[in-house]
């Protein structure tokens, strides 16, 4: 697929500055320069970087020009970019159809333009609605109800009573809906408190590979609206998930947490349950969280325990130079040892 | 299902105080108080919250009552709420009966009251015991040995000569027998170990989503009775943890090391190799082992590397002042070499 | 299997000090020690070990001798027992075929001597090459490639156009090339980054179990010859790992970071993205790099931040009396006010 940078200008809203008539061959980011494709730069550092390499044309924010290469001059560059990408790589079409290598209950409602794949196994009172596409070995529970357009990748699970929204991505592996981990404990060991509950993933919410996502003992687990969820994530039984949340990779999240709204984790935060983080939060990776802890919004957290960003950034350049601090205790106690002595002999001099 | 008080009561064995005609419509947790339902407060802070809710009657422990709510006391409230939790919620029965879309070896030893679904793999000299329940999608090895009335999710992948008790459950996406991670560094690469023993799980035992028990390298990985594991947990080779014990999500257990009996686990806690942990010890969320260490059991151990309690509580709360600490080194530095100045001075004098 | 110690001895290439015809009727490792049985030792402290033991013989470095058992002296005793376990274990062999239970695609190119199990979907276009094995409920992606004689246990996915190399083993629930974590986060939510690029796995790496590995925005993820990653590790987009590294399990390794040769990192490490690991570098379990981080090869370094070895240790030896510090530096301003309270007497005297 070649465009012209004219093509390309009148496709995500943006000024050339530069030859419109450059054949663009395909697109690419800022780590992988190719000859004659375009990528973006968020800034003067990007684009120094990238004029040095052989792209044929730059996505660039208003005020950025070029002395050497052909610059189209858009508000948000990323986002021009990933819609784009879009355009030179179509996500793939699937040809619906139910395959006849699929177990799908009698009782199941199958909505149109649904495609099933191979060794799917749908259960009794399944739901799934229009446009949804099921790739291969899927485990679809009873009474579950999947929305419209959603893609489930090979080998997720979900587990009875489930609600999955329209427009949701789930990756390979991804479990949802195990019971959650509940036990009274007994002298004789521990008796298994019943999971009754079930698991809510509204609208355009995407999940990555292998995360899990238990359901609530008594209500629901929920997943907000528009969260993104990656890799290898543990969200236990009752948590509250606000919408457009971003959770990274190898985190893990206990029992009954809320999280609010356009919350960001980095990778391999753990919270303890009970614990509630405000909207718009930004946690660093890492961060850990005692049950129960309360975090008040709109501000950077990390460490362990995690705490604000400045206290945090002291602590920690402060725990970097603790063998000196250390040292110079112990160098401290000689000298104040010595000055007693000393004044003690002066004093009583 | 509605019950009245009356019939709970007789059920769980407990007192009722009040009215012991109110129709109870469901039962439901201290976070998700419902309108006519039932649930159980441990004390009498939870029973204040409980009070202003529309919950219609409590149980609680024998010493407590209600100025406004009905009770029913008994010695252990959450262990009566988790047996009337199963009452109103009983668990699913499943039909028995191997489905045609199953691949079950002609050698595998299949017995009576079996559920085994689609898609399904059963190897040769497979062993399944009566009643046991396999849902879909399921790999069993050779020679895997399966006992009774245990319950098998979707997804999970039990490698050969792996042995499960009776009454166990193991979540979706759980990986049982993968080989070790063993290798023999040359400066020509990694030689793999081969990986030649088991993994035993004990009757009672239940395993969460996306678990990760790797075989022996000679002899058998071993989970001991009535222990509990939660999602995503790693257990590496030759690990013995013994029975009862539970285990959070996200925890890691690196090879030979020996955990006791009643071990309680926090999540995303991580041990070296050959660590031994004894009986009924409590270990923090987050806490890390170095490879060799040796914890005494019956006490309770967190922070990174993990120390008793009080050791780590104090060490912690130090750290969470470095900064303060640093500032006050430097002060005190000041000061002494003004002092050492001063008293030269006076001393000379 | 019964051999001779002077059988094993020819096929290890060692020295016999000792009875050359004893029977050895099977091998084990140091800590599960068997009668009848061989086994290695390290060194002398191994060795003491073992003599207290009923194996009936030690594969020992050339220096070492016992008093009480035969010994087999070679270079490389580990080595040696590694290629020995598997002459008395030797690896299953899958009978070729294609399970009429399979679903492969007509347009697939399917290599001679293949063994495709029950439940597996080939999707168009994708090539087995000769020896490959599929066990069972394995989801290979459109244009997917795997090399020969590749062992892909039950469970795995991997997505369209992947490439997967030659003697490659991937344990079960593995899911290679799941979109990377990518979005523009607007105001009204996070716009997805279409992930356009691959996972290309070279020959001779093994993978464990529920590992993910995202492909690459553009361009490929790659993982080096040879390189071995155990359990529940995270890989992200782009990320390049050189060969003959080892990777512990439930480590996770962000956007674009790029880790060396001959690395050997412990378990849940954490990088940041764009982190860079120079080859021969040794990273402590828990280990956490920021976003950035460059780490010179052919050292050891832990921590969280992680920090060479000598520093590190340090640093937490110091951490460790923390609390002790805190006490001294009070007992030191006491005794600092009261010295310039002295002082100024004494000076004023």
């Amino acid at each position: 697929m070649t465009k012209t940078v004219k093509q390309i200008a009148s496709f995500i809203g943006g000024k050339i500055v530069g030859d419109d008539q450059i054949p663009i061959k395909g697109i690419t980011n800022i780590e992988a320069p190719v000859r004659d494709f375009i990528t973006f730069a968020q800034d003067e550092k990007g684009l120094k970087k990238l004029e040095k390499t052989d792209v044929a044309c730059l996505i660039v924010p208003p005020n950025l020009v070029s002395q050497t290469k052909t610059v189209i001059q858009c508000e948000q560059p990323k986002l021009a970019w990933a819609k784009l990408l879009t355009e030179f790589h179509p996500p793939k079409k699937h040809t619906a159809g139910i395959s006849p290598l699929a177990s799908v209950a009698k009782t199941a409602k199958i909505g149109n333009n649904i495609t099933i794949g191979p060794f799917v196994t749908i259960a009794d009172d399944a739901e799934i609605q229009d446009g949804s596409v099921l790739i291969s070995q899927i485990y679809i529970g009873e009474k579950v109800k999947i929305g419209k357009n959603t893609l489930l990748h090979p080998g997720v699970t979900i587990y009875e009573d489930c609600e999955i929204g329209h427009n949701v991505i789930i990756h390979a592996g991804t479990v949802i809906g195990a019971d959650g981990f509940g036990y009274v404990p007994t002298p004789q060991g521990h008796i298994k408190v019943p999971q009754t509950g079930n698991v809510i993933i509204e609208d355009d919410v995407e999940l990555g590979a292998c995360v899990t996502i238990d359901c609530a003992t008594v209500g629901s687990t929920r997943i907000g609206r528009g969260t993104k969820i990656d890799n290898l994530v543990q969200i236990a039984h009752n948590v509250i998930i606000g919408p457009h949340t971003v959770i990274s990779a190898q985190t893990g999240i206990s029992g009954s947490s809320k999280i609010g709204a356009f919350v960001t984790m980095g990778g391999k935060v753990g919270l303890g349950d009970h614990v509630e983080i405000g909207d718009a939060t930004i946690i660093g990776a890492g961060a850990g969280f005692p049950s129960g802890k309360k975090v008040p919004g709109k501000q950077i957290v990390f460490g362990q325990p995690a705490r604000p960003y400045d206290e945090a950034r002291k602590q920690i350049a402060a725990q970097l130079r603790s063998a000196e601090t250390l040292e110079e205790v112990r160098t401290l106690k000689k000298k104040v040892a010595e000055l007693e002595k000393k004044l003690s002999g002066a004093v009583s001099h």
